[in-house]
């Protein structure tokens, strides 16, 4: 198992196979098993794989429960005979565009809705010269991934991975809130407030006068920056020397 | 230049600097490289780069633009010196998380709203250890792409790809139409009407007392099928042939 981890409930999994058509690179086999394993979604399926290339990256330490799972299939049709939908993936439009071509970011929402309820083949191309025509004729349509015109071929294994995310992407994570570090307590914010304003009226700083709205302002000073508990301790423990330091 | 194109205008890319700090692969410098020159986002910088590897990716053919451009840095302060936010990526949170940690999805948008007026940076750490503790002193928050718990390491190369995908991601693409097929003519759409009715008529499957509301129910079968040009002009071809072998 090793650096893939364990792997997820069948049960959760999306029913997704992730189909290289004609890979050559061992790298770029086991790179799309580490984005599989990564996101906990798709299976790996591989038609005509460059025989020592799938020995290779099976044969990699810790090559994990993904390739040890991955299936080999002799044709396309077989590797997507159990899907309801197939989807290919390409750099750029095709010269002849016979297939409705959608952005990843589209097509990444119609295939997690079909996913919902039946099984979806997505189809990767060799490296060298993506899907070809008797691919592309599986396929219900094409998805391709925003590159630049200028430079639109990506490599396979950041293919599959950028697709994979698209797929687990949660447009409700954009509005989360980060993770709450461990704040400062209101009574540690507070005892850093009195010594930093200790530290302001043996140093000087605070004209008698204005006393009473300087230790307002201090301590308002010292909320709003929403200190962790142990910047606050750490802060805390430099003013008592400066304190101690000023009272000599 | 080869095989990442064109650079794009520098007035129109983004500010952000993508750091990889201690990489140790030119494989993983080398695909860093080519997702900045896919997505046309940002510009490489290396932090204490073990040396061979710099120079293999840098060496490697077709490095294009990025690799010939990305600078060195002896320490990360340097790196970022020009940059008015420095973000951090993590696989997991770090045991004491004394920085704010959002997922991409939501740290991603932070981010390309300060690139929209000012320089960030985003870091990388290295392949076996991540960014270390001196590291994260220097990033304001942290960043997460939401891998699995279980295996949550991605391969360097995917995981700056799959960032900079969220940040040139485009919400508004997510209810783009799909490119259009050349869609067949009202026109094409008529003849192939008319020719089915004809094979209809002439095969017996229209008895003569529907004929008027099934000529209007195929011309309306034909148009429920969007058909792109080219299919309907094979497809007229295919009933033509069947219309003369019907009437022999």
């Amino acid at each position: 198992m090793g650096r893939e981890g364990k792997e997820p409930d069948k049960e959760s999994r999306l029913p997704l196979r992730v189909v290289l058509v004609s890979p050559r690179n061992p790298l770029n086999i086991g790179a799309a098993a580490r984005a599989i394993s990564n996101f906990g979604i798709g299976e790996l399926r591989l038609v005509n794989a460059y025989d020592v290339a799938f020995r290779e990256a099976r044969s990699a330490v810790n090559a994990g429960w993904v390739l040890e799972q991955a299936r080999e299939f002799p044709t396309v049709a077989d590797a997507v005979a159990d899907c309801s939908l197939v989807v290919g993936t390409t750099a750029l439009g095709p010269r002849e565009l016979t297939h409705p071509m959608r952005r990843l970011e589209a097509g990444g929402r119609l295939l997690r809705k079909h996913l919902a309820g039946a099984p979806a083949a997505l189809l990767f191309g060799s490296e060298k010269f993506g899907l070809g025509n008797d691919d592309l004729a599986h396929c219900h349509w094409l998805m391709r991934i925003p590159t630049r015109e200028e430079h639109g071929s990506m490599n396979l294994g950041q293919a599959v991975a950028v697709c994979l995310y698209e797929l687990i992407r949660s447009s409700a994570a954009v509005k989360e809130a980060p993770a709450a570090r461990h704040r400062a307590s209101a009574e540690e914010e507070e005892r850093l407030s009195e010594r930093l304003f200790q530290a302001l009226l043996d140093s000087g700083y605070v004209p008698e006068r204005t006393k009473a709205s300087s230790e307002r302002k201090t301590r308002q000073l010292i909320r709003r920056l929403h200190l962790a508990s142990k910047d606050a301790e750490v802060l805390h423990g430099m003013l008592r020397q400066i304190v101690w330091k000023l009272s000599q």
